[in-house]
């Protein structure tokens, strides 16, 4: 919802989206309170006119999308969510869709006709082997679906897949960056070095950045960084949403952790017994995806297509 | 606030708290909305009766308090926040108290005199070598102030200070314990077990637990394995508050981690640009804490008094 | 060989074991360098005398052994081996026994009749699922075979097998404990203070301890904290020999790690082309045991079984 | 000693090295094994030739010096050694040469004068804050000494100091090149394709690379990786020699660790009883570095001038 003035009475409330215009929506605006749309409001007389406002890019992000319980809650709630918040591009992170570990085409392929724009992965995206050659059959093909997929980009040279996207929503051209840590995770190039490089190759001003990392120092670190030279920065991994989005004194946005999409009755998506088994024992343990209350974690950057910054950031958890 | 029925004209509305005795508290009600006092209340006439309901225990939990910002901001805040929330027992994580690295006993017991009732500390409470000295003024006296700073519970046997606090405020009995992960941490006895051992020692229903960790899949694997048998696992070390606040369903409340209580215009609490320079380098550095954007961060706890367990979890940060 | 007095002609020289009679073995002693037997010596005249001498416990240690390469090269090589430098008591770690990753109960009764008396595991024992049933099959059995292979002491309470055995061998009692570490491993529980406590509660004076670690540090301190109390600390895990053998002060054998026993044209084990691959593209690869270039390396102990202290340490390397 | 075949009598033996003249030597060859000089064998007539036999260049690379005692050792040793051994290059890890951490600019150049052409050294590198200066003060001054101490190559571009070093001893080119792990030790970039970077930019033949690594997979793994490229990869850091000394397939000589240069009545150079109490308190302690028993740990490795390739590796342990 944006604080809108009506242009017939000019009065101010919050504003229902009507229907959009690449970046410039028509909006249609209550300001009485009333369900509305424009029919209604032309008949009603209460605010006449429509208006043609100049909105913010509005990026949904989706924090791992775990298993079966994850996919299926991101096909229920996905399509209205967009809806209601008038998203124009759908992030997500998809490392965990196949039963916890790893993602295979034919679930990236199910999550992009799901809406997803781009997907981005971590140290789990290697874990179902065929995603190899899904990379591979992008070499060379900038229009392949399997473009929309990324593994981190400070992985080591020459790695399968490609760890940028650069694409047009509504016209309006973004990058997305996907990056790994390194502290409490395995040893690949610097992270930081790696955003600074891709940053400057990249054409586009809206530039998301999600850094899949375990430790907060330094996801924090990498957001001050990279603080007015991107988007947002949003943070994966943890599978546990944190309460600290912001928007940095440069412009970006910024979260430590979006947290996980899927089942909450368990540890990080695995059946809890297993992992609480794992704890006790130290046995090597089979972990199974759980399934029970399944939760959607998210975040919302409102961003300027003209500098690139972030103007807010909203955390969701949608069950 | 709670949802209370008046006395005397039977409308339900919000309870403002008035004088309390233990924990049943005599409670002034007002359902108009004015603000009231219970001499209003005789005036006005609206609500005459004063009733004796029985309340929860309710606890306040700071976040790590890290370095000066952050025991300013617990100086000024503390007292009102404690009484507008009627609160009842105040624990805090004290561990960054002394310029981030560790905790003095001057300034425990500064902590204290600010209202805190016990302080828990983690992998951080030798970086000041008189803390040594202080836990070991406590050993033989149950009640020298020291005994109400913690220590993880499963460092080695025969460390100096105790992991276990068993006190009554308000003539309830409680206990905290302190514990500290092991996952990306130092090699310490298993926080499982020692908290299995600790509970069946302590006599009290309410158990507050402090688990001091890194892990989000090992705090919240703890949470479970002790749901039902403590009221509340908070976590705490990372800095960063979680949005994961929840009353498990055997009636524990968790949260992974409960933030810090210091500068947020910082990395976990350091200056930032020795963090990001530090992350650019791999150079030793020595760390600063930062000074600006303070906030406090805390859960407050609602427990059954009789059942130790809990029946809301709150998270709140205090600018 | 030990140096030895001939009981009829007094010149010193290297003795030659004849048979044994439990610790105390009957020698026949040649003086003149000739190869003889005790027959030879009647006739030849040079040393009639059958004398009695007391001589030390000998126990060969061999490091891990790896795959098949490593089993094979103790098959071809132990029988010869044992005989050939008089040992008493044979030990091994068994823990990567199947292709490098764990230990069935066929190959550890297979090691068993090649003729080592107890098996020390480390991080891989559970590797092999079915180990679990063997090790219970002991439970209540004392005389089990299965009592004899062992998993590292140090472990969660309540784990299946056992970390210390306790036998007699040609009428000496003996203990082997194996523990491992906590540097740069899972976090298990102390095991200087499991030590402490295994070394009180054992009645054999010879003891022989495998610590399954990985740092240096941590070898060589436990090595000295152990110190005069057992006979040996032997360091397995890193799979490469260190030639830093020694008898500490008080007379406990030491050496940071025993190495591998399996094919050293590899990286410890694996296929080299596999480990540098994956050092090279920090993808899951799947490791198989290298074949190439098969060494047996162990340590020979010489101790005194009164007192249970080491007089020497051998380091050997057998192609 | 290297075998040798009189030019007088034919008759082969150990040769005794006389002068040298750059890398082609002028030898007296005793084969009578008297004690003897030119001038003796002339007077003699066993061996009346003097014959100019071309050696191969034989570098001694002496392990971490650590503290006090490793460098007293290193002053009462390395000139004998280097005479009687009959070194051309002598190379050392100077990393802990300052009470085990760090080294200062005037213990380099100490070191230096003793008789050391070029220093390594690893993670210690920044432990005294003057060596930033010193590595400064050789840049833009190829013939500074400063340039003679590297650290390892694979820290972060920009770093103060450099990881190659080009020179020349006896008219032969030689490239020492230092390299840090990444497996249990702080994330640089990866020494991999650090090696395969700088060994294309070297021109000489001669390529000697410590490798200062924890792990023994690592260490291996780069050893098989750089196999016949470079002249020999050697390991520091866990200060306990390694008895896997051996030449590679491809002509490069290998060797898991060095060992220290130190004190060995103590854990890994530091006090024992420090490093034991900390193992069994888990509290911060300060390290001094012990004293007793300092012996020099290093290896003599022999190799061709022309291909760079090793023909032996030797291990060495001095008291």
């Amino acid at each position: 919802m944006h604080a809108a003035q009506c242009a017939a009475c000019t009065k101010s409330g919050p504003a229902k989206y009507g229907t959009t215009n690449n970046t410039h929506r028509v909006l249609t605006i209550s300001i009485c309170g009333r369900p509305c749309d424009s029919a209604l409001f032309l008949q009603k007389g209460c605010c006449t006119n429509r208006v043609t406002i100049k909105t913010p890019v509005r990026i949904l992000f989706i924090g791992d999308i775990f298993g079966r319980p994850g996919r299926t809650l991101v096909k229920e709630k996905l399509s209205s969510l967009a809806k209601d918040q008038a998203i124009d591009l759908v992030l997500a992170n998809g490392e965990n869709a196949a039963a916890g570990f790893g993602i295979t085409p034919a679930l990236a392929e199910e999550l992009f006709e799901m809406g997803i724009d781009v997907l981005t992965t971590g140290n789990h995206v290697w874990d179902k082997r065929e995603i190899v050659d899904y990379f591979e059959s992008a070499d060379g093909n900038a229009h392949s679906p399997a473009r929309r997929l990324l593994r981190p980009a400070n992985y080591p040279p020459g790695m399968p897949g490609r760890g940028v996207y650069e694409g047009r929503k509504r016209d309006v051209p973004y990058a997305v960056i996907n990056l790994q840590g390194r502290v409490f995770m395995a040893a690949n190039d610097d992270p930081f070095r790696a955003a600074d490089h891709l940053i400057k190759s990249v054409k586009a001003k809206i530039i998301f950045v999600d850094f899949h990392a375990e430790a907060t120092s330094e996801k924090i670190a990498l957001g001050w960084h990279l603080d007015g030279r991107i988007t947002a920065l949003v943070g994966t991994h943890t599978h546990v949403p944190t309460a600290d989005e912001r928007i940095l004194p440069n412009g970006t946005a910024y979260i430590t952790d979006v947290g996980m999409t899927g089942p909450y009755d368990s540890v990080i998506g695995v059946k809890k017994e297993l992992v609480v088994g794992k704890f006790l024992s130290n046995m090597p343990t089979r972990f199974e995806a759980a399934t029970g209350d399944a939760r959607l974690c998210a975040v919302v950057v409102d961003c300027d297509d003209q500098t690139g910054h972030a103007k807010t950031i909203t955390r969701l958890m949608v069950a």
